[in-house]
């Protein structure tokens, strides 16, 4: 991985004097912790005003109803909205400046129900839905990683996703507490059980840290999903790994999910079920630049959860990865524009 | 108020002899940090190893799924376990030693489903209608105040109870996000709906701050519970406020809700909805210790959210209260004793 | 000080429709740690798009390169915004509905310059003399307490206002470090050399604290502004000060300005300049809610520094007292309107 | 209580130039946290070094060996040397410039030995005797309170000490875990036995909480000693209880030890013993601010711990508190220097 | 290292009936966070309790009466107590689970005297000796690392033992202060003294940060304890250095002692003396489970201080630490068992 | 990079006595927490004191008033003396023992004016310009990162030094604001534009993290300073990396700068503008090791801003990386004695 020369090349002029107008404010003319406090600075519009006008919504969901751990996730997206505005126009490691590269803005959060998840589901995914509808990327920013499984609904609906999901855990339990099938240790397994995740294309990195059973992992496996544990990306190698999720998900349409657990608590303490033994920041930021090129039609950042972490370094990670994710999607809805 | 002697001798030397196998850990032989940390150093029982041996139970309820504001009481019940071993045998400002007056015991928490508040308020109710069935009078550690719900319909069967509640919100609000009932700003409504709360004998003590609508408190008033607002308590003088709550009350059965919140946030930070012009700890004492003589047949301690206060002063105010709470029940317990 | 029923009365049907235009999100619809955290949950408005639209303007100052102590008061604004998510829409304390009586909104920051005093103070001043020109009244968020002096010279301009300042310093200091004149110290004796504040009219509340030397408080002697020291508060009773404060000020237009750490630090620990002894949120509001019926014309609140308090009870204090200052504002406009 | 003009007139000129020396330095001219964080930013004397040139020594004693809850006032001399750089050189409540009327030197820190607590009273006996031989006064800043155990056997020898001792707990214990003698709950229990305090002209104001047994407390008072109890200070009010305080110590030599846990916990949550219902930092002003006139020989502050304290208010109180009774002492050092 | 299958086969029925007597409580029937907080939420029983009935046993140490730099290790049971919590069944990454292959309990703490040292070690010398006798495997949790040296008079007596060592510093020195000789600096210098730690089958890993002066390592080396030092871990490469470590220990019984300051202060702030450079979890996790079937009699983890760790990322540490040794343990016994 | 020896041979006799007059406080006779904190516990002197007597002085510099983003690195000093005082004689991985090679003494902090850089900078350089004058080799402490600016001025004057910078921020901007010149964004581009440093023998490590535009690297490059960007240094390694590095600054006079936020979040939150993807600790020792034997003529390390770091490992890291350096300075100063 290595960086390069900023690559706006392939828009057009046409396309370039549209997308200047979502610009976030400059960092160079006012101090970046002034403002109202939007993801990345950009202009807030409603999802109605984005319609036709942008192709990236940044999208927050603030719903932790379903942690069975610690909660606060659902102070998330303000914590990483501010956070955020601590990032800035390029990328220099990969060259990606993302705000030409497509039209972005934050389009608010979804209107959630903290006390009634099923609810929730239902107003994530018409949310969603109408932003796919609309031919908008979400980049959507949690919540705890239940909210993963409304956006695939909407997302991989008729159209099962392929999932590179960057996780200390698996996520694919049945249910918990005798019955009860919605908690944020169980979007996978829903999304592929309602054929919007296509197992065969789905790859879960940085697995790792005790289990109740072995049964969760055996599940996730008999259906095809590919789990690379914490201890085999050691063993063989960011690249090599790297590599590998890139083959699974191939060319078709692909989802990209980052818990922030995934990091090590000394990178990541603000989160409800920490694991130590994670990934350091640098780790995280290399799997995210191998991903480039992917066909991603969305992403996600969950589990940031501000009230656990005083320090603030776990928003700080989060803003600074959600940015290195929208590059990623700028770059691929700037390659399907030329399509 | 004053202090005084200590206050035993309405025990027999039968009672003294079998409330004394229920005794904390002294801090004058092993240090108060030492242990796990049970409520007040107590020895732990199961509610089966309870029932004919104790009179008063202390109740974890980590429960915070009906949050709507920041959550984090689920960890209450921790946090006041830890906080309360400070707290020590004689209370000199009242002379009274709880654990001489009523057999004591920690009795764990009850299984919530965090995620589920249908169910768990469910399961609350079941573990406290076990406890009236055997006798044991409960003192339950909060949880969001949605808990308060299912403790009163299991006390309150039967019986409608009188209500001292000390809060900075009057918690009767019919719903919130167009439907949902079961929330911690609603279950004082549901209460008196079910008719296990005596609205006449009920009465609101600290309620202070700006609401969303005139709607709850009148709500409140019609049913005729009285609101003691902070503004008026101040006018007149927390004396002929504390006189007037007893009066309310009256010499039935009644239950006692302390909202932490009550409490300014300077005293405690820790809660999910902190209120600005609260009490004082020493007002907070004075007004408890005023219902002395009530009789009380259950009381609980709410909204402690120690993730949201990093320097432990609310889970300190949470377990001192709690043992100040622990006198009044100790002391009616050895009344009725003697009736 | 009581409270009462909502006062709407003296609000035209048609104002009454251009003013519901503006309202703050709804707790009840969407969780108040939901959306961009804008004042209050207020529309967000550029200056241009509220010329002729609004009435209160609240305005951000991120602004502490003038603070000879500890920093952090940059980050009031986004402090303050976001704790000021919690409140609502009706104060039962006043019976004053803000956003009934006025059209109210969140105006983003002034473009400050970190790192240059002199030049924020006069783009300070240009946005507020914007302000005034459409008729719009500021409520500005500090931001150390200089900031207080570009908005006098914006809003006094022409006519000398009356000042209520509630304060641990009186902040009347010529220079500090040989020569320094544009600092937190100075603000008030700058506005009276200036001829934008009238000392006779002026009045400050709460100070305290040890000084260099007694110069400072001999100056604003000499100029006729009225000090009342905490001691002296407290000897002769809220009330009477309050009652004491309103008649210096008289009937002429006012600014109130409040600076956080007139409050005791256990109440807001989170400021640049803490002195023990200080008010509380208690005695705050009962201040405020006395200063109802001048002629204010505009407010500030300042001081709030975020990376100073862990707890966060400073800007959740700063956000509420913000609150209590809208409904005063509110009122002032009301009453203007009917004039 | 009210305060009034600078108090220097006792001072003779040659006196004057001489306390000048020993000033400490100005916020005026340098940053108050700037510096090497000496006590008041006071200059920092070896004891040789202050011999015959100081008349009010701070003394740090960084010991917390003796702590039977929680430990890290050992921190406490660090963390309100800090905090008192916040201090200037007047008093406006009283008129005392302490700087003018008696020559102030930081000494540095007693050479503890952390694991035992036997010798390191005898160290801090020796440098106290040391201090007393040469005529300095000290206001030794704890450490936990055994550490005035050993500074009442310097300065009481041969002249038993009235006390003014302002705290929650009595200190009055015999022992713990079964024989241990030197605890922070000991020292004046000691004191008294070794007849270097007179229990006759001792009192305690502030106690409250729970207790372990009521003998701690008859053991004082069979003693002689007067405790007032926070209940009673509160029926009768502050005036009438230093009236009495004043009295009972009367005009003979009198130690000063204030227990910062005598602050309510939210005003002093970084204290390893804290009770909650205590003094606000306004009273213990008023409580130190009426102890003027008595012929205090040497006073500590005791039980800071920071580590217990993220948002540092108990440091803050710590050094102004220090700053009050270093007001006390040099007015008694000025006042014995015209007898 | 890599993961496998779980590893029971070894277990008969029989055992594995008695083993599944004393199974933590699982997160799948109630939340983590609930309970009182005993480590991995294992029963709770009395040392009589536990004779006969399980084989290892974990004990709270809460003594930090020996440090010399910063304290409250004394908190340390407390805090991974509460961590702990949150470790399930299964170590996924050695395929081991340790409640199927040993009974196990949680003991409580030793009733420390915080004030004395060397009562303090005769009662945890008592306390393991009483746990050999009765065949229990010891994993104690400090409290600081003189703890360790107690716990090595139990465990070594009559039989010298192997020791592996992770920690930052050697712990080998003679005295502190002129003659103190028992300080969280001396026990291994104490216990190879004794005789019950054979020095030639010792072996320290991850020392490093500036010493007083090059005679602790030289004295330990002399006695044939092997330093391996963070810098030479670098170059060599932790599976040498695992290797080289099983090689000095032999098959021989033998002792772990980790102390949290190994990690880097990145992963484990809550420590009285860190030194950066350290160990990540990671790394950590690799030395430990590179220790696998050495002939493990007993282990401790040490020095987690968690108020000095607000994110509480240390105990989270301790406790997933503290799994992995258990781990450790389990394998031994379950090892032992089939010889 | 390993350790050896001490390396105290090439210091003369009479070197060696003047030199010991000047050593830290040992913490085998003091406890490292006691006294008043000076860097690494050194004696504090006067610049005019030092000149003649000293050959490297520790200079604190409380400035962050050109900081563009979050304050606090003007309490750097404060935190840095504090957290200093935990390093030790000898540095055991290189053999250095600095008090044995160079006499080192805390010269205080230069008088800043924390509201006017322009000023501040006359003074900073003016202050070192007057060690230089008198042989005295300077260690700074920010301050943020525009205090190297006048630091550069004063010793490069007449002789452009050479520069070993490491850092997540090449700080070579022109401007900010429209016109503010005097950032600390901008100190080595006025550096070089001063002629005060030798773009040539220049190398920045660690760059990373977005930027606003792709110009200020580009400067810095046509100027000739060379930029080891994050992503490189990992490809190539550090050894490699630090190589490179020793060619470009040669055998001439240089500088090194250390700024805080070269080290992840993770190792050091405590500051303005942290990037994620940064150095560890370890990485960080070892690149500072690689750098002996260069001809250092002064270093500083900036932008440690203890209020955004609760639990102080940042300052911690401050203070061991302070240690490093001044080891490199002290071999400097003595093997520039023998020359």
């Amino acid at each position: 991985m290595q960086g390069g020369r900023t690559v706006t090349h392939r828009v057009s002029e046409t396309d370039a004097a549209r997308i200047a107008r979502y610009r976030p404010a400059s960092g160079m003319l006012s101090p970046r912790f002034s403002g109202v406090p939007s993801f990345m600075r950009l202009p807030v519009l409603t999802p109605a005003e984005a319609a036709g006008a942008i192709e990236i919504g940044l999208v927050g969901i603030p719903f932790d109803g379903a942690t069975t751990n610690r909660p606060g996730a659902r102070l998330g997206p303000r914590g990483v909205r501010e956070a955020s505005t601590g990032t800035r126009m390029l990328n220099p490691a990969t060259g990606i400046a993302p705000y030409a590269l497509a039209a972005c803005a934050d389009l608010g959060d979804v209107a959630v129900n903290p006390i009634d998840a099923a609810e929730t589901c239902r107003r994530i995914e018409a949310f969603h839905a109408g932003l796919r509808a609309e031919g908008v990327v979400p980049l959507s920013i949690g919540g705890d990683h239940l909210v993963t499984y409304p956006v695939l609904r909407a997302l991989g609906q008729g159209r099962p996703l392929g999932l590179i999901h960057i996780d200390a855990h698996s996520d694919t339990d049945d249910s918990q507490y005798e019955g009860t099938r919605l908690t944020h240790g169980t979007p996978f397994r829903r999304a592929v059980e309602d054929g919007v995740l296509d197992p065969h294309r789905s790859v879960q990195i940085g697995i790792r840290g005790s289990v109740d059973a072995a049964d969760e992992r055996d599940w996730a496996c008999a259906q095809g999903i590919r789990i690379i544990t914490m201890e085999e990306a050691l063993v063989r190698g960011l690249p090599e790994i790297a590599a590998e999720a890139r083959a699974i998900v191939g060319a078709g349409p692909t989802y990209l999910s980052f818990d922030i657990d995934a990091l090590d608590p000394a990178y990541a303490p603000g989160t409800g079920t920490p694991e130590i033994g994670g990934f350091t920041s640098r780790e995280a930021l290399h799997l995210l630049r191998s991903m480039r090129g992917l066909d991603l039609v969305g992403a996600d950042l969950v589990e940031v959860a501000p009230p656990l972490d005083p320090s603030g370094v776990t928003a700080l990670a989060g803003g600074a990865l959600a940015f290195e994710i929208l590059c990623l999607l700028a770059d691929a809805v700037a390659e399907r524009r030329t399509r």
